[in-house]
């Protein structure tokens, strides 16, 4: 059950100062640590239209096409998320509702680093808009030239997003906390990030910005008996060990033979992979188990409550109905978890770490939040103002109850 | 806009000491602040049967009614919640779809001190029983004699909740975040409390604990024109007032005349109220603020961002639609803010101090969590994978392509 984890204090110190003088100092603060820590200073951290357009001409033809089917289908599964106002008269003349509304200003934070996650975007910004929050920003730290990766910014401008800051870590979370002259003050931050990011995010919090979910590092768990193919849980193993070198990948099986080719055929793979030093790393962190029982399984993976679960079984009902911890389910042999990744039209932006347990992942109620309403007709307060006094007194809270009483009596009066 | 507020550094020392000592020593460290902090020792933590059926006796049944026509409310608006599972064809042969998930562990906080909140018991359990979650444990302190109050263990009783513990403040929430022999851990934490409690809620999110929402002083804005009443204004800023002394409340008119008579009113009515010093003292926070424009006025409603608004206008279509940000709203003259703290159905459970911009207040959603599945087929994957291939390129991710490329490889070859 055991996580990969990195030591949380040593982020802690780093992020009290960064936000402490971008809370005071603003954009010079923000220039300052994107000098020493991007090796860049851009001119401007707002991102122009030049640029965006300029990024256009950069993406090649199928890399449009793909980023526009991956992006029809989110929006087709992020859409049919959205629910109806809720309308319940709980008792004659007492009419309660529910609506959600939009968070009305979000930034999104898109790292960079090893992998330009343009992905990411697409997940962040299609829910936003559907949503219909008002102010989308985002923040991507720029790289040695001052630039933003062309594929983050034509996935940002195909999304309708056109508020973008050459801004990353700490800084970048700190100006969406308090706002500067350039970037707006959000209500809620959402998007991965290394451990800075995390512990800004977590920082953050403690200023009154809401942040999509704790993070921690990716991983992958997959349950599989003799009717997988044991290359393809080899691949998928591996693509999930190819994000960091603290990521976390775990098959359980009930087949000892089909846990020893898998093994054998992660070792082949891992030879042709690119990203083979993070693999080697990640897979050091990893396990393959042996358990026989089902329902044992199916403790040991809701213990475990991985952010990514794959289920290759001839028992796959069995593990559907029973699952209770986790961030996304990738059903089958043909259902590798990149194409929920990019495309499948699921969010990828998922609870890591065991956070299964208590948060969801990225969603369309991500983006919104439930006000609750209630219209009481004078014919109501007379049926429910007797229960609401009495509760009152026996807490002890006479204004309460004289809210009511007061008008009960003009009522009474009427009558 | 400025809250009431209180110094979150007094508070954190003591947080971090007594989690600390809950963590290392479990139940030990519970009974030595339990006796230290509220005055008992009580023989064990876990409420009896017997002290539950002893409860029963001690509720008069105008009481007993009461909590059974609230109790009746507060389900059906919560279970009309509830959502049904989400499933889309995304595009040919690739199925996702979208399931909530109780909580399968909770753990409700009921504060003692200067009144027993039974009806936040209600607001809790219903909840989270409907949710489905498998362990509801309540916490809450003892009194000098070492009991609870007999109104919150007969409130947990109808709701069907046993696992009820005589804990209070920073070691109950300590209890609930690490587990000790007698507390079980629990996922989430609910419940409203003093600085201390909020605190240490803060503090238990650090340790992967989710908790409801941040919280903050009570609040209530009222939007009023001539066609209200000034008493029932009066006394319903008076009932918000006698929560605490850093309640806050607000009234927001474009009527001059009604401003000076609700003045009056309050004047009159405090002199009445039991809890008046406390009343005084919030009402010393509080404001009656002339506004004459709709737009300015709705402008400032959602720029505060209240806790409970209340809307008594001849105008009241135009706030419920431009209404963005409040937790709960109260419409027109016979609608007290007390109905919702009590019956009418709607949560009392709200984001305070201005994070309705960000936070919903507790709902049905908040006992569940949502989990995503995807199936794809064979054809689904001929569909969908050279998307993904290409997406996944874009980013350096090779291997993430590979677990496509290698099940598109055995599909053709099968063709």
């Amino acid at each position: 059950m055991k996580r990969p984890q990195t030591d949380p204090d040593q982020s802690d110190a780093i992020v009290k100062t960064i936000f402490e003088e971008v809370r005071t100092k603003g954009d010079l603060a923000v220039a300052k640590y994107t000098s020493l820590l991007d090796g860049t200073n851009p001119e401007t951290t707002a991102v122009t239209t030049a640029e965006i357009l300029q990024a256009k001409d950069q993406i090649s033809e199928d890399l449009k096409k793909a980023i526009a089917t991956a992006q029809i289908n989110i929006e087709k599964f992020h859409r049919a998320q959205q629910s109806p106002k809720i309308v319940v008269e709980t008792m004659e003349g007492v009419t309660c509702w529910q609506e959600k509304k939009p968070i009305q200003k979000v930034g999104l934070y898109i790292p960079a680093g090893t992998a330009p996650l343009f992905s990411t975007v697409l997940m962040l910004a299609i829910p936003a808009q559907i949503a219909g929050c008002n102010e989308i920003i985002l923040c991507s730290p720029p790289n040695k030239n001052g630039q933003i990766d062309p594929a983050v910014l034509y996935a940002a401008f195909q999304c309708g997003i056109t508020k973008i800051y050459k801004i990353g870590g700490i800084q970048a979370i700190a100006a969406m906390t308090f706002g500067t002259a350039t970037v707006p003050k959000v209500y809620k931050i959402f998007g991965p990030g290394n451990q800075y990011v995390t512990a800004a995010k977590q920082y953050a919090y403690q200023f009154g910005v809401a942040i999509d979910m704790p993070a921690g590092p990716s991983e992958l768990l997959i349950v599989a008996d003799e009717s997988a193919v044991p290359k393809y849980i080899a691949a998928d193993l591996l693509s999930q060990a190819e994000h960091g070198k603290d990521s976390q990948v775990i098959l359980v099986s009930n087949s000892e033979s089909l846990i020893t080719a898998v093994e054998a055929a992660v070792n082949e793979q891992i030879a042709f992979l690119p990203r083979q030093e993070i693999a080697v790393k990640a897979i050091a962190n990893s396990s393959l188990i042996y358990i026989p029982e089902p329902e044992d399984t199916l403790r040991f993976i809701n213990d475990y409550a991985p952010e990514h679960l794959m289920i290759c079984s001839e028992n796959e009902s069995f593990y559907i109905d029973g699952i209770q911890n986790a961030g996304s389910v990738f059903i089958g042999n043909f259902t590798p978890e990149s194409a929920g990744d990019y495309a499948s039209g699921t969010n990828h932006t998922l609870p890591t770490n065991g956070f299964s347990k208590n948060y969801s992942g990225v969603c369309l109620d991500s983006f919104l939040k439930s006000v609750t309403f209630q219209k009481i007709s004078p014919k109501g307060l007379q049926n429910l103002g007797p229960t609401i006094e009495i509760m009152a007194t026996a807490e002890g809270l006479d204004g309460h109850k004289n809210a009511v009483t007061l008008r009960l009596a003009d009522l009474n009066e009427t009558l």
